[in-house]
C-alpha cells in the first residue's frame, strides 16, 4: 500500500483535540485524511481532507464511514465497536482493534484483563450494581476505604471516587463498577508504547505527574521521571508486557503506580495518543502523534528518545469564568525560554474545561521545572 | 488585538509548499488564516481556514485579499507590491512591507541596497539590457569570468550563471541583469535571523550547505556548520545587521559566502522562511515557521537555540522520471534513526522538481550526517 499517495485513505474516529494534533503533526506525511465526529465545530474540521459530521456511537453511521477508508484509527474510545467489527471482517483494517477497544471501554473488563495476563495492578471487586457494594463491605469482600470506579464512560477523574465512608456510596452512580483497593503510591507515573502492524515495539521514557501539594490535582507533567533507573525500566517492561497482551497496534498510554515500596501496578490504558505524551511534540526525536501514524500504517517506528527534558502544564479554564476564552498572559509565557502554547480551538471556556496545554523544555529539567512554574503562575484561561 | 481569537485573521499570499509548513507548524496557535493562490490545489488549501483562487501579481485581487485580513504576510516574493503598498497606507500590517519586497525583488536594487548600506556583497555592475555587457568587458568595466544574474524573477538556479568566454552571453535572457564579480569561496553558509514588529531580534546558528564533489549541486544543508566561532560571529553579525537595515519583520534567510580570507560576503535574502532553515522544525527550539508568526504578530521571539544538530537533504524528481509520484524506498529511510520525511503533496514528479524535504537530527552531527548519507542513497522520487 502506498500511504504517500492520494489513492490511500486513513480514517479517524473523533475530531477533537487529540485529532486536530493527529493530524497537524501529519502533515509533513501529506496523508490522505477522513474525520468523523459529532460536532460541525470540531478541532479536526479543518486540519483533515474530508470531514464528517456524524454520531461516532451510531452503528451505520460508523460502518459507512469506514468503508470509505483503507486504515481506521480513533481519537476516543467511545465508538460504536460492533461496527468496527463488522469492519475487520470484511477487511479493513482497524487499531486499535475492535477486541482491544471492548476490553479497555469497560473498566471491569479492563482489570480482569490485567489479571488473566498477570499483568500488577490493583487488588478489586467488580459489582453489576453499585447497591451490592454496601453489602460486600458488611461481609469483609470490600474494605474501606476504596476506591470506586464506574465500568463505563468515565472520562478525566469523572467516574472515580475515594470512598472512606458509608455515607460516601449515597450518591454514586447505580451501574456497574468496581471497588480496587486503596493502595499508598509514591508516584503517578506512565509509559506510552508503540507498537506497530509489523509487530515492532519501541517504549518512550518514563513520565511522572506532579502533584499540587494541597489540591489533589497533576500540576506537571515531567520527563523523563525523577526515578530510579531500577523503576523505570520496571515501568517500561509492564507497559510493554501490556501493550502486547492487548495485541495493541498504535501507542498505547499506560497510567501508573509506583507503590510505597517500589512496586509497579497498572492504573489503566488508553489505546491512543494520551495527554502524558504531549510533551513528545517538543522533546522526543518522534512525537506521539507521528508514532501512532508510523504504527497503524505499518510503517518503521521513529526514535523515542528525549531530545530534551521537558515539563507539560495542562491549560485549563479558570474557576468562576464562563464564555468567550481570553488566554490571559500568553505573551509573557511566549517571553519566556522554550515555551511553546498549545490553544485547541475551542471557543468557549467553563471551569476546569481542557482549553489547551503548554510544552516547557530545556537541556535541563530542573530549569524546564522552574520555567513551569513561572508559567503556571502567569497564564490564565478566562472569559471577557 | 487578540491574536488567539476568532476575530482575529492572517493573510498568507502564496499557498505553496512554504504557505504549508507555515500553517501546519503554526495551527497549535489556533490562529485564523487566510490564503491567497492561483491554484485550485494548493498544497495550503486545506490548512487554513479560507482559501482564495487568485493571481498574486493582480492589483486588485491581492488588495481585495488583503482588506478582509489584520496582518498579511507572503510565502513567494512575487506579488504584487503595488497593492501591499496600499494596504499599509490604509492600516492593514504588511510584513515584509512593501518597501523590503521591491528593494528584494529586484536583484541589482537589492545589490545596490547592500552598497548603500555598507553590507559586504561582491562588487557588481548593473546593466539595463543583458546585451551592454559586452560593451563592459571591451571597454575593461567587466571582466571575465564574472557571474550574470537576472534582476528579476530568477528562481532556483534559473537566472543565475558563470559567464566564462563572450560565447556564454549568447544564450542570456535581454532584460536587466547584473554582472558580478566571480568570487571564489570556501562556504556557502546561511543565517536565518527574526526580527519582530516590537523591534526584537534573534538569530538562528549558521548552517553550511555542503555541495556535490562532482556536480555543482547543494547536496545537504548542515547545522551548525563547521567553521570557526568567529566566522559564525561575523556571519550572524551580517545576517543581523541586513535584517535591521531592511527595517524587516518576520524571519529573513541571509545567504552567505565565506570567502577563502574568510570575509562574509551577502550572496542575497528571503525575507520569509526559507529551505535554509527547513531543519529548525526538528532541531531548534523555535521552528523558523513559528518563529515568523511570533515575529509578525509582535509576540516575544523563541529560543533560537539547536536541540539537536541536523542534515537536511532536498527530495527532488529523480531524472528520467515524469508522472504521478512515488518515494521509493521511503520505508527504508523511516527506519533510520533520526529521520524525518517532508513530503510537499504535489502529485507529478518531473526531473528536480521539489517534491520534500528529509531532516536528520542527532546530538552528535558527524552521526546526522553519516545518516544523511544513507538517505540520500536510498530515496528516489521516481514515477510509476
Amino acid at each position: 500500500m502506498n500511504y504517500f499517495s492520494s489513492d490511500f485513505k486513513l480514517g479517524i474516529l473523533g475530531g477533537g483535540q487529540l485529532g486536530k494534533m493527529l493530524l497537524y503533526n501529519t502533515r509533513k506525511f501529506d496523508i490522505q485524511t477522513y474525520v468523523l465526529d459529532p460536532s460541525n465545530e470540531a478541532p479536526s474540521r479543518m486540519a483533515c481532507n474530508v470531514f464528517e459530521q456524524g454520531d461516532l456511537m451510531d452503528f451505520d453511521t460508523v460502518y459507512k464511514f469506514g468503508k470509505q477508508v483503507d486504515v481506521l484509527t480513533i481519537e476516543i474510545e467511545n465508538v460504536n465497536v460492533a461496527a468496527l467489527e463488522k469492519l475487520e471482517n470484511e477487511g479493513t483494517k482497524v487499531y486499535p482493534s475492535s477486541k482491544t477497544l471492548r476490553r479497555i471501554q469497560n473498566k471491569a473488563t479492563q482489570k480482569l484483563f490485567y489479571q488473566d495476563h498477570n499483568l500488577p495492578t490493583a487488588p478489586f471487586s467488580r459489582f453489576a450494581y453499585a447497591s451490592e457494594i454496601e453489602d460486600a463491605i458488611d461481609n469483609g469482600g470490600v474494605t474501606l476505604p476504596f476506591v470506586w470506579k464506574a465500568a463505563q464512560f468515565g472520562y478525566d477523574g469523572n467516574g472515580v471516587k475515594i470512598v472512606r465512608s458509608l455515607a460516601d456510596l449515597k450518591d454514586l452512580p447505580k451501574g456497574e463498577c468496581i471497588a480496587e483497593q486503596l493502595i499508598p503510591f509514591k508516584n503517578e507515573l506512565a509509559v506510552i508504547v508503540s507498537r506497530s502492524a509489523t509487530g515492532e515495539t519501541k517504549t518512550y521514557p518514563v513520565v511522572e505527574m506532579e502533584f499540587h501539594p494541597e489540591a489533589n490535582q497533576v500540576e506537571y507533567v515531567i520527563c523523563p521521571a525523577r526515578i530510579s533507573e531500577d523503576v523505570a525500566k520496571k515501568a517500561q517492561e509492564v507497559a510493554l508486557k501490556a501493550s502486547q497482551a492487548f495485541d495493541h497496534v498504535g501507542v498505547l498510554a499506560v497510567e501508573l503506580f509506583q507503590t510505597e515500596d517500589d512496586k509497579i501496578l497498572i492504573n489503566e490504558v488508553a489505546p491512543r495518543p494520551h495527554n502524558s505524551g504531549h510533551q513528545t511534540i517538543e522533546a522526543s526525536y518522534t512525537s506521539q502523534f507521528e508514532q501512532h501514524i508510523r504504527a497503524i500504517l505499518g510503517l518503521p517506528l521513529g526514535k523515542t528518545d528525549n531530545k530534551v527534558a521537558s515539563v507539560m502544564v495542562n491549560l485549563v479554564g479558570a474557576e468562576g469564568y464562563t464564555g468567550q476564552v481570553h488566554y490571559k498572559n500568553i505573551e509573557s509565557i511566549m517571553a519566556m525560554d522554550g515555551v511553546t502554547p498549545h490553544i485547541y480551538g475551542k471557543k468557549e471556556t467553563r471551569p476546569f474545561r481542557k482549553m489547551g496545554h503548554v510544552t516547557i523544555v530545556d537541556q535541563d529539567l530542573s530549569t524546564a521545572r522552574q520555567i513551569a512554574e513561572e508559567v503556571k503562575k502567569s497564564i490564565k484561561v478566562i472569559s471577557l
